[in-house]
């Protein structure tokens, strides 16, 4: 039971997603760090609703209140502590769903788990808006991790049956992530960003949904971190990402692809380049025996298509104890993986600086 | 940094491949319980090397010794250790490997986490030797598991390309899983079994060696178990599956394949049948918003194919800084995917027990 | 490094004095329970400056906001977070302090451990303000208890050389408990809870100040709970009672007294008394071997004399390295020991809902 | 419920009285140093009984075996495990006390947490010989913090009514510290060190027991340390001393006695002294704030009289439901104080291996 998750770098979330406030006490921030406020925002902004078409029509500002840690925009030693307000929350839309649970969703889970009293407004404390807070710590996460040499970035690796190119495990460099990172549209091949957006555009029409993978790379952590057994980098990443509404799997380096490779064919072989020990290929994903190799770290998420879609679905009335028809009014968002790319870098960047 | 996990179950496991034992610490064990120590060593058997023609061949007694928390076969409330010794254990082998690290193995990232005093005997504490306490720890959990009507059960799904059929999310009941779980070598379809055993052994006359997937599910958890965020039953269960050495990907409910399907086609309606509430299917794989539906938790884990094989691989010479080509001699164990299945039991057991 | 404190009733605290607000959240809440809002704020109200002659004349509102957690009154189950907003801090006060540490104050360790980045305003993350968040966690786990049977209440034992009679550590009834702690003054004997405040304001006209002692029972919690080693309630309760800024002793039963005694005259002998098990006396405290033994806990704190006084004093100019002489001008609490009561009773009570 | 402590020094106790053996697990010790086991062994002597006139009887060897962490005596990074083996255990004693629980012990509270499984004998886990494994931690840690130029060092200050002059917290230095922990009757004051000899043996003469205090002192910690609130060195060093049993109060600086100051009276004044910044006295205990001022921490703890008595005394027997009167026969500790010292220190030496 716990809102927590750290040692070195303990991130505690609270919040509804119609509660008053969301947000997120950051323990472990070295003092003397002047935070790069814009930078933080232009982050959420990232995960916010309302900034596309194929975005939720909830408008949240996200912008986040810093009330504690930081004087003078200089984090002073102490916790920080970032409220995000909660604003345009139609709290009415969702009383109907205390009696018929929308399938896939965890309404009824959380009905047996806080009885009557769960927040179920808008998914309460199950909400995907609970990312945000998230975000932040992983915004504040990375910024401290860039002055340490390491980047994290991540892209739309595929949606629906829509690829887009697997990122190098051995070329990518810290340019080339920022850089699609930048992106509106985080993909590597544009025109498969294009071809995505048709497919979330096509779902939207049809009142549906359709899910993705995301794929995140971490670079410039070197060799020797994390552990083993329960420290191992893969057991800590993984723990994050699947904290992450909507996140069904992950994997590292070829993952189940591992399966389909003879040992002689998926070790990565040790060679001296420039004098530098490296591996001539990257299919560990960067971490052997739980600890990272010094090459690129590599996971990809995958992210289920959203539960709320506009189509009629079969479902149970707890009141009245009989099989039912739901159909939830309200336009739905028909895609959440665009804006859980950012979610993934935080979660992969609150990993590492634990295990830094 | 950390050797232990859980809370309400704390699991600390400790030693090294050639220490002079290892061992496990489980704090949260009631008091008053017969231990069926039978069954325990049974558990710890099928994790044992040396008890089929695939295993390496190493002998491992692997008898777990009980030196606290027990009082005449049952536990006394104070924290439970095991003992297993190390016997036949031939450190000689590994002198040869400190200056020449093995191709995916953590030989070279331990070493540039500890340096030159890192242990690399049999792999020291990166050893797949160390999930033998994680099984006693597992093996426990499961009798009181057991004692509230929960049943965990593995089974291979997979080795190579050869395939076993998927459980049926919905109609898995304890005595189909228990029926597999008492196989030698457990599948559901024994024909499929043999075949496993085949480009198993096909693997081992080429010195080379072969991964697989484990499929595990977990009967009889109520729902509405676990957490949002960082209690998520995905974040624990993969945060423990993870720590098992070889563990590259691991997946609920359809996992990946929930990318194929639209929101309309994923979904799992809610239905009434006898009066219960059930999903009509499983694709979320009995979780859902990070909590439990009561409907059978279903995940996989990918295992690599074992590093250790007998071929010629290329890797570095530490001491001459040098690329150079490395043969390990002695037999190998060309999958270790049949002594994973118990782990990952464990695994899920020691999850449950830390999230009812 | 942790702001976090508990596993079953975490409570994590952030702020500074200057900060724009302080608070705390709290995991572990059940859902479903009615907050008695009110009750809360008068407890508050008795940690709060301003509210006695003797008090700092500092104007804090201290009206906690809870923003998360609670819906219509009742809690949801998810996390409480509730704000504290800082008005009315003179923040310019304090620059002269960053060259000048004062004697007994965090300042100086806390230059040491920040660097200039220090928010030495008001004693940043150092204050005895941010003892409010601490007292909302205890006054809504002095709810939870209450609804257990658990009552906690404190009362001033000494200040300077006055002293209150101790309680009766068998005799001591809710009722009793509940009547001193309704005062404004809380002793047991308030002819002595006069001449205490004549001894703080003899300290406040000399511009200097007294410390005291607060003696703390907890009726109703039954026996057997706690553990040995690190879970004894006497660690736990002690961990959360030096967290109180000004403590510098904590003693159980008859603590220090203890030695005074051969063991034939310390043992507290068992008897039945109507059916029920209890002690003839209590010098254990009601603590034995980490423990409750069923009887009242007992437990008394010392805090030393508030180091902010308004005479001149003997310290360091960290700027000119040479030795000098402080004046802090503004008006100080002569003594925050009556404050300080709701601060033990609320560290009590997080310490049982951790243990219970 | 835990039997672990710490994060950066994680120490995981396990055992009883009469177990096969008792033990523990330390993570967090880094990979490289040569342990001095002779060392370690003889300060395991310090606490173990059977090694004066006034111990108990029971012979035990306290000799630790590393069984895992340690290769040819040098640490390979691996938890470190010592096991210590339980011999010379006359269960038989204990069968009577299931009936009648002793005066201000363990046993009933036990009886009430764990049921009849309680392992009574020798105390189960709630024995003073849980305290070895802590000394094994403590000597390890000790060896690791005199590398850093810590010293840990503690002193009898005072059994029944005979005291030892307290440590001087100015002028205290190194040798004056070790010269006094290598004493086998570890006082300041010889003379009064041979009165409380006589004390003890009075006691003992008349089937009694006598309790003290023991003061500690810890050099070299630089300023700086720790953390407000809940990671107060009082609060962290308090929450392990109070972990041994028999403990009842912990006190820092001049404790209780700060109530008899004024503030201007109580304070301690900074200086420059050889270009360092002191405090001309140290009644603060070298904790300001809950972190470490730069000058020697010092704090006493008061051990009660062993309740173990050869007294008759009354009591209440379990089965019958009658009071009655118990008597224990065979010989008993009249003071474990001496012992306690090591344990003592160890409890410090842990507290800060963990906040440096």
């Amino acid at each position: 039971m716990s809102c927590s998750f750290g040692d070195k770098f303990k991130v505690t979330v609270f919040g509804q997603s119609h509660s008053e406030a969301i947000g997120v006490v950051i323990d472990g921030v070295p003092a003397g760090v002047r935070l790069d406020e814009a930078q933080i925002a232009a982050f959420l902004q990232r995960r916010a609703p309302g900034n596309a078409a194929f975005a939720t029509q909830r408008k949240e500002s996200d912008r986040p209140q810093i009330v504690s840690g930081v004087v003078d925009g200089v984090t002073c030693g102490a916790p920080v502590c970032a409220l995000i307000l909660n604003g345009d929350a139609h709290s009415k839309d969702y009383d109907a769903l205390r009696a018929c649970p929308r399938p896939s969703h965890a309404d009824y889970a959380a009905f047996l788990k806080y009885g009557a009293a769960h927040d179920i407004r808008g998914g309460g404390n199950f909400s995907g808006r609970m990312t945000a807070p998230l975000c932040f710590a992983g915004a504040l996460a990375m910024q401290l991790l860039e002055a340490k040499g390491v980047t994290v970035g991540a892209h739309i690796r595929r949606i629906g049956f829509v690829q887009d190119m697997p990122y190098d495990g051995i070329l990518l460099d810290r340019q080339t992530l920022c850089g699609i990172k930048a992106k509106a549209f985080p993909v590597q091949n544009d025109s498969a960003g294009e071809e995505m957006c048709r497919v979330i555009e096509q779902a939207r029409l049809q009142a549906d949904s359709v899910g993705g993978v995301v794929e995140c790379a971490v670079l410039g952590v070197p060799g020797g971190v994390g552990g083993p057994i329960f420290d191992s980098v893969e057991s800590v990443i993984s723990h994050l990402v699947f904290s992450i509404p909507g996140v069904k799997a992950v994997a590292f380096g070829n993952g189940f692809d591992c399966v389909n490779l003879r040992g002689s064919e998926n070790n990565d072989p040790f060679c001296f380049e420039d004098g530098e020990i490296r591996t001539e290929s990257n299919r560990h994903g960067g971490v052997l025996g739980g600890l990272t190799s010094g090459m690129p770290i590599l996971f990809t998420a995958a992210f289920k298509p959203t539960p709320s879609i506009g189509q009629p679905q079969r479902t149970v009335n707890l009141q009245t104890g009989e099989n039912t028809v739901l159909t939830v009014e309200g336009r739905h968002d028909p895609c959440i993986v665009p804006r859980a790319v950012p979610c993934v870098e935080a979660a992969a960047a609150i990993a590492l600086m634990n295990l830094l």
